[in-house]
């Protein structure tokens, strides 16, 4: 969730008392267990679950590869992997800090998705090696999420786990957080009566999510894109660019902006904010009529709510305490599922869009200034966009049953 | 088990109807998942097991590293490692083909020792990059078992990891073998009034279970341990051995014999088997009177127990429908959940004789020939078990809590 990518004071703070703070007490021991799913009971079972039975089954699989699928938890099990260099706000923790993070993912992906998780964190932050042990431990997997990797590593992981293997591989904290917002911004031009290509949008920030929602927004229709970072727009004609943010500025600022946030605010119909930073009231004030800002920094807003009502139509953040909260768990769990359930050799764009699009369903006849997206807790979400994603997957020709 | 050691013709097999057959009927979809162990029924639960509340544990974690085992499922799960390239008796069918015989290990650990174990099966064979790998990986988890690798490769990267990592890494196929072993020679020497030390023992095997036998036998007082492999008695005027069979010559064999299993035999009062080769019945007959035959290869062990028995006063093998089944799970989930229980940072030789003594006193006021060991389902073999190897671990001065 937005909660994932930036960077948050009061989080920073471990200066509380393990012994009375909730969050301690619900934390000892851990979040998660395995069980088993068949019984153990007696000779009889330990004979058919293990040897001599399960010799049968192995060598059958070695015959006939593809039958790993249906006789082991592989095509239910997803790896949660990290390296733990930007984990919530707190930034390069390492992998044992990431642990309580990866463990609430994989319980969230259980309990929304009923997609089975296994946290891995890995004590390696050199790109090639993250890669390969990934790609090792693959055959274990039917899917791989990773998750609060820092930019632009996270990116060249993605893209070389994607080509060295033919299960999903998906970094949630760029496209889980893409999703959910296009849905969100989907549902408000709804609300408003307007087509996304006619809204020109603001990204507040080139991280992962950043690049992932100028990503997923073009290739949703939204023509006029522009996206900031601390220096401003991210423009071709700066030289301090990264080889992510050249290619992000070759398909975004159509209008060719220089300069400030603050600039390409002016006249905006959408603010998304990924950034952490703060906003002055000001620029809210300069952007069009009806706005809508998405300011999902946790804790604090880049706007504040309550400021960004006095101009907006539409307000959503990253917190649960106020109206349209931006929650990525409303899309991992049921893209996982969907792709697993079809046995997606990869997470295509479309299948992103498919989700985004179902997600957006979900309250389409129940839309308000303050519900333009569901609430993580709606039981229609995750079988809406598990079954876009696997219908998408179909589609796409990715599907492999 | 020691089925896992031996080659298995039947077990080779795979022309069965799976529609029909029960091993693949109970392991349709798998054998196990994992669970939540925390509510994350609202926004409340959620914002302690997930964002905001999470990070305040990852912070603590962070400026104190050994919380990791208080806060998280770290120090009560396990990874069970494999290549694939020693499955049972099926030989190197790979990581895939591996993973149902991996998830039944987990289900055990968990079924009989409560400690959560998650199958890691690894797309490479290469010492160096198992360990690797391994090492990366070693963050998220509390131990490591390793499985089903092929010897000699399996003593190398166990040696490599346990010098790399402060968790206990276990190889069972050598270790949970040795100990129950000794645990059942140590109740048949009971039986006989014998002391271990008089005892002259063989060992037909000099893979991975053979050599981890040979180890404790001596630690356990038995001087004279000879160990045979296809080529006849392990001796150091052999210029064929490995390393590793180099240094088994030099710790074994006291009496310098040379030759065949047969001669070794003459006069033994120990027959061990771990080969998955046959003993013929003239052998046996030379062996002294009230001669223990443990032939545990699996599905045919290397002497018939009706024919041992006209021999010797104790006969196990590793099968369950025969007296005194040889099973490791009498001995890894409660190595392992001892180990874990006082955060252990390896499995030393001592915790490895305390596992079997403890084992071998569970039955020691039930002595027969036809229980020297406990029946897999008795429910008091894994609580003594991990209390022995617990107290050990203290004793040891490797437990860390």
């Amino acid at each position: 969730m937005a909660a994932e990518i930036v960077n948050s004071g009061s989080e920073l703070e471990s200066d509380v008392d393990p012994a009375i703070d909730p969050a301690f007490a619900l934390h000892r021991g851990g979040k998660m267990a395995v069980r088993a799913t068949v019984p153990v009971r007696d000779t009889d079972d330990l004979s058919l679950a293990y040897t001599p039975g399960v010799a049968k089954v192995c060598s059958a699989i070695a015959e006939q590869p593809d039958l790993v699928h249906d006789y082991t938890w592989k095509s239910q099990v997803v790896a949660v992997v990290t390296d733990g260099t930007a984990v919530l706000g707190l930034g390069d923790i390492g992998p044992e800090a990431s642990l309580p993070v990866m463990e609430g993912k994989a319980i969230l992906f259980k309990q929304f998705g009923g997609v089975d998780a296994v946290p891995i964190a890995l004590d390696c932050t050199d790109v090639d090696e993250i890669v390969e042990t990934v790609v090792r431990m693959a055959p274990s997997f039917g899917g791989v999420n990773l998750e609060d990797i820092s930019a632009p590593r996270c990116f060249e992981i993605e893209r070389r786990l994607q080509e060295r293997l033919d299960i999903p591989v998906f970094h949630d904290d760029q496209h889980g957080t893409a999703v959910v917002t296009l849905a969100a911004l989907r549902n408000a031009a709804r609300l408003r009566g307007v087509e996304l290509g006619a809204l020109r949008a603001v990204i507040s920030g080139a991280g992962a999510a950043g690049v992932a929602i100028a990503r997923i927004l073009v290739e949703a229709g939204i023509g006029d894109v522009t996206v900031c970072d601390r220096k401003g727009i991210v423009s071709l004609d700066r030289a301090d660019l990264t080889d992510v943010k050249r290619e992000l500025a070759g398909f975004t600022n159509r209008a060719g902006l220089t300069g400030s946030l603050e600039t390409a605010m002016e006249g905006a119909d959408v603010f998304i904010g990924v950034s952490g930073g703060t906003v002055p009231e000001e620029a809210v004030a300069r952007m069009a009529a009806d706005a809508f800002v998405f300011a999902m920094a946790n804790p604090t807003p880049e706007i504040h709510p309550d400021v960004a009502r006095k101009y907006a139509s539409v307000v959503a953040t990253g917190r649960s305490d106020y109206p349209n909260q931006i929650n990525n768990v409303l899309a991992f769990p049921g893209i996982f599922a969907g792709a697993l359930q079809v046995r997606a050799s990869r997470i295509t764009e479309g299948m992103k869009l498919a989700a985004a699009d179902a997600l957006a369903s979900v309250v389409a006849d129940e839309l308000s200034a303050e519900k333009v997206i569901p609430s993580p807790f709606d039981e229609r979400v995750a079988p809406a966009v598990t079954a876009a994603v696997a219908a998408a997957a179909r589609a796409e020709g990715v599907a492999r049953r």
